[in-house]
């Protein structure tokens, strides 16, 4: 996607919805949202708040919801997370979630950096030195061989950027840590209702630290922020992976 | 999500598409939508015009689409479900779509009933008695203990949140029948592309009076509202079902 | 869908997403935006420019991002579609990616027509002589009868409609070439996440003048628009489907 356009962009002005908008129409969704959300799943273990924050909003990106972006990109910032890493989601997620769901997510970050004064300074620059592919893709050999074996027998262009795009450069990136980037890599699949590619990333996810007990987490998260049906149809993948892993 | 922002929310504007903007792009279309949807598919026997509206919502909800809220959250009050039932459904849906799908829902519903005058004491409480498990989930037996064997395994906050919240409490609550609930489950399973799963909930629409006819036409309905290839993709999966059954 | 709204509708104000905008948040996918796709994907042969805009647009319109459509409209138009074409693309996703995905694009495409001084004279009637049946459809008698047998067997309506009016009519409309009204569905059955069914409908595409190196290039232009995860989980469909054919 390109956006030449020279109109100037108005800003993001998304009208939020409020918890009294929502107790109007359902009061039990605003009681719910208090009580099984912020006072639930959010107090639960096994997740801290960062890779909380990175799981809800891989999972608006990946779906392609903007409605929460506003709210839970400052929610981020408030976490920890930093510009940096907030800018590098973003992009890591234009391949997972497409081009527009990330063009989607430009504004409200925008906004909210134009707001706390946050400028090129604290971004990643276009280029920059890589990670060591070792510390990055800690299946890379695999991986990259399977790339142009597999992907390539049937799309060699797709082979082609997976391989000198993604491999040799986005995934290397330093300013999301390899454990974060798995974590929102396996957000986007299971958000997006491609939990049947778990099998191909996981190996991955688990050299570079994520674990069992955070997928489980990530799990009951999920249900209530991409639903039940794409998060329950994650549970068979994952058994039978774990299964065959023992 | 949580949204505590205490910005005043505008009312909810987005523009309506006339048939006369459709027909101005594309004649064809806003005649198949006179001829093939409103002459047509809303006008077969199999279903009722509360099953039909609560068909079309549960597709635009589970899909994220909020071009048609407006108008069909209407269409719905006027094919004489309650504003209580539309206030259950939004819930019922934020668990099987995504609680932003969800809140999605929020700006159109509280419009219309802003201006219908609808107010909180024709709205189901947050909490109210219940109905009997037998009742309200006729498979519940098994169903809590597939949860706990089943779900739990994989991910024991995922379990307890499905057992304590959705079996023991969402699924219970009166404002919306079973039969209606039901429906509106199956229909985001297939519209949201998760068809897969409908043998896990199958059983509990049929108890709770979903017939296989009514199934038949419900995908007649949502081949136009969701597509063919989400539609498409269910039919092996019922006859699978229906064939085992037999 | 109806829309039956004698409200005028505002102008379509989308606010674009400009590449300042993006490179103010992630210089480094402004930078992927130029370099890997407008001078890398969209240089690669394998599919003419009038193709690369139908992939896009109908990728767009099957995940109901409408983010690019003003833009990618007007480059349609620019790259050599007609007006006719994109009405009738716009007409057919309607049935491949469901009715309100459709309607989202009526207010950017007519905000378009508009602006060009495009009118009814310039777009296909509602009812025109169609196709001749071995021309639009060379699978016609095999396709129609497996409508009838296997759709009609757990659906009725849903049968009935396939048969009457999708193949009968839509696919049979000549304003959309079948080379690319097959191209358009293909695309949206992956971008939608549906690839499994892409053996339903790839016979039909070959007949139709689809090549399989096209589909490989329409595979490597997907993952950046429509993301990795529903691209890459049409490639072992695909080699499947080409083994079996060999």
């Amino acid at each position: 996607m390109t956006a030449a356009s020279t109109e100037t962009r108005a800003p993001h002005r998304r009208p939020p919805v409020s918890l009294d908008d929502i107790a109007a129409v359902t009061p039990v969704l605003a009681h719910y949202t208090a009580t099984a959300i912020v006072q639930g799943v959010w107090q639960r273990p096994g997740l801290n708040a960062r890779e909380r924050r990175v799981t809800t909003l891989a999972a608006f990106i990946a779906r392609g919801q903007t409605i929460g972006l506003p709210h839970y990109f400052r929610l981020a910032l408030d976490s920890g997370l930093t510009p940096a890493e907030l800018s590098e989601l973003v992009t890591h997620l234009a391949f997972y979630a497409g081009w527009p769901n990330a063009f989607e997510a430009v504004a409200p970050l925008k906004d909210l950096f134009d707001e706390r004064g946050i400028g090129a300074d604290q971004l990643p620059a276009a280029t920059l030195p890589l990670l060591p592919v070792n510390v990055a893709l800690p299946d890379a050999a695999d991986s990259r061989a399977a790339t142009t074996a597999g992907i390539g027998a049937v799309s060699p262009g797709l082979g082609h950027f997976t391989a000198t795009l993604l491999h040799d450069e986005v995934w290397r990136r330093p300013g999301l840590a390899p454990h974060l980037r798995n974590l929102a890599t396996l957000v986007a699949l299971i958000a997006g209702g491609q939990a049947q590619l778990l099998p191909r990333y996981l190996p991955r996810a688990l050299l570079a630290g994520v674990t069992r007990e955070q997928l489980s987490e990530v799990l009951a998260q999920l249900a209530f922020y991409a639903g039940w049906p794409v998060t329950v149809a994650a549970l068979p993948v994952l058994e039978a992976f774990f299964a065959q892993q023992a």
